[in-house]
């Protein structure tokens, strides 16, 4: 299976063998990241453009490693100093932005459904990089790497999402990856902060964390995204923490070799406990290289590879 | 005719045969941007730093990219993180920056004149990005490549220059590069919008749109720039777009040919209605693939080229 | 003797041998600044990051050009694009950072002890670009090496250091540097501006500018940051520029040879009147491009050099 895909929108309308691909072209290379000479020219001359229309370190910064260590050149828009201020159209600043020849357009917005807008209108190649509630396939496909690193396999696995399911374009990318590839996912929360249209995607639903993790391969904890909520879904903070923030006593509950998750920033204390966070089982700070070496990947196949 | 200027500030001061030269090596540079390897080693090792003093998407990454192009290295200063919020004058800024041996300074800024006081006190040198209400040359210098692609020629043309006549720096650098070439320039818009010492410019002022675009090669809508008005110079928005919004009735007034210009951001359905801007008489795309190349040519003449 | 630590914190654990020979190096890459092709391939494929918790123009660039002369890539994290609003830990930051693999962070923080407390659990490199009112060894490596290009030596002379002595991570680094390598230093400022510890650190202290100042070698300025005292430690600007602004008259009681320095951003009219700052005895800008040189030895050293 190859990918030849001018966009990667999201993990919905991925075929199973792509997202296998995707992950094994990451995986080879990974490697590169661990050199001394961190760097291979594949994609020397190419005009990688980051719009981030939300606040983000970590995913940017590795998209942006991403690019470099292909050699490809990296140009940052960025909200507060761009044209969005002066009242333009993000088709607008899309087409300009094109109109200067880059190679992929890396898009992070609010509204939910922005880069598919602009894939539709744009000859180059986009990659979203998170639309409001809707998707953040990369972040799926870093979590694919990580469990399939730790697992060895990403099919017959029961995986545990918990948080505010509702928000989270994290949750959603994830449950439509994991479903496609055979493993089960039961997703726990607060019922304010589960959709109800969650069952027909495929997953079990509990309103009890103890019994999201009972026999998990995996816990994936997302993070309490109070600057996306605008009103509170849920009492205070100390509620929510004490009903659904990860703790040691909740990892006896699960397989021995649990791993847990959480796509970060973390809010320590809230959703995820430090012991937790630090612990054995985590393998948070994995997820982040893994999502050099994914990024590397998509921008590989996207730009340089086997679209040529 | 050679270009062996340290600085680029305005249009005022070129003569025709420099113009010309900078646009022919643009033209020759252009295609570089469409090759699968949009890259030359020319400015290898050579320093191009931007000094924005005002928020810019599309003037500043298409220098960014230009310069990248080139193989050139960029450093952005840009004015939130930098030391302006701490007092320091702009001439020490400037030589500070100076004293890291950039190869050019390329800035932006509110106050007219600010990029002649700095090329007058550095050694290196120095490209006016948009200063104030007064020049904006390397939008000038794309709007003739893209006049000159269209036409095949720059003189002889009926360009209409249509807005805040007063406030544009793109207004002000167009009049004095086509004047220069032989075409001649009407410019309209309201009364409190014109400037009442334009016609000793060389150019045919009038308060009509329609007379303006009547015959017209080129027509070139202007920016309502709310954000540097300060106050207003007309009763409505709705009144201006009625009397000076460019629509699909008005190209009929104009040559069969007429191609409408616009620097962008656009206001769509103030200055221009998005039929004119997406229709086939627009080259607005055009203009913005000009600005890679134009800049392109200026970095080449003025750091790599025939300098050394 | 050579440098061979993981981080670069402060001056004050530093022994003298690994000062010289960090000034040695930085003198000897002095030179590729001044090439036409300012690059040299020795960091291609390292990948260098800034953390900047404060504003900052001049550190940042001279970091990021070293960086880049060097060929390795750079990455900016600021604050305001930053996780930091999402509440995220510092440790979580940066762990995060380094997952990414880079070979060195930068870091400046408003927090005397930031970059201590990450270079102790972070695997790569740190160098601290100042933190709080505690050290801001870089500035004072590219003072020495500052001092030494114009007497010949660091041991031996009379350096006054001048202004907020309390607030000043610069002073504190010099003073480090400067009595480690034998030279004698004379502070002076208000008495709220000068700490009650400093004799311990073996200067001597004064109250009157012209004291500080007779038959000096060096006189060091310190910038008033107002940005940084919350609250105002003399009655006026007026009255403190004064009694410690540095004027010509004072250049009358100093060495005859003397050589004045500032480590910006200046506040002309305040600390030091433009007549100094723009005169013989001045070396600002020597300052600002050893500021590159300094740097591209420290990344050479710890990244590229004498670690492999």
């Amino acid at each position: 299976m190859e990918f030849r895909r001018k966009d990667l929108l999201g993990i919905a309308e991925l075929e199973p063998g792509e997202i296998l691909h995707i992950l094994d072209t990451a995986a080879s290379l990974k490697e590169i990241s661990t050199r001394a000479i961190k760097k291979v020219p594949t994609l020397r001359g190419k005009t990688v453009v980051t719009m981030f229309y939300e606040p983000s370190t970590r995913t940017r910064m590795s998209f942006e490693i991403a690019a470099k260590r292909l050699s490809a050149d990296t140009l940052n828009l960025t909200v507060a100093a761009s044209s969005a201020v002066k009242g333009e159209t993000l088709e607008d600043t899309a087409h300009n932005l094109e109109a200067m020849e880059p190679d992929i357009l890396i898009i992070r917005h609010p509204a939910s459904g922005a880069p598919h807008f602009l894939a539709k209108r744009l000859r180059c190649g986009v990659i979203n990089a998170g639309d409001g509630i809707h998707e953040h396939p990369t972040q799926a496909l870093l979590d694919l790497l990580t469990i399939r690193e730790a697992k060895g396999r990403l099919s017959g696995l029961k995986v545990a999402i918990v948080g505010d399911i509702l928000h989270s374009r994290v949750a959603r990318s994830n449950i439509h990856a994991l479903t496609k590839l055979g493993s089960r996912v039961t997703v726990a929360g607060p019922a304010t902060l589960i959709p109800p249209y969650l069952e027909t995607l495929g997953v079990e639903v509990t309103y009890s964390l103890e019994e999201a993790v009972r026999g998990a391969d995996v816990i994936m904890m997302l993070r309490i995204q109070l600057e996306r909520m605008g009103q509170m879904f849920f009492s205070t903070l100390r509620e929510y923490s004490t009903y659904f923030g990860l703790g040691l006593r909740h990892l006896k509950l699960a397989k021995e070799d649990v791993i847990v998750m959480h796509p970060g920033p973390m809010n320590r204390g809230v959703e995820i406990s430090p012991e937790v966070a630090d612990g054995v089982h985590s393998v948070i700070l994995q997820q982040v290289a893994n999502g050099v070496a994914v990024r590397m990947a998509l921008l590989y196949l996207m730009v340089g590879g086997e679209k040529e």
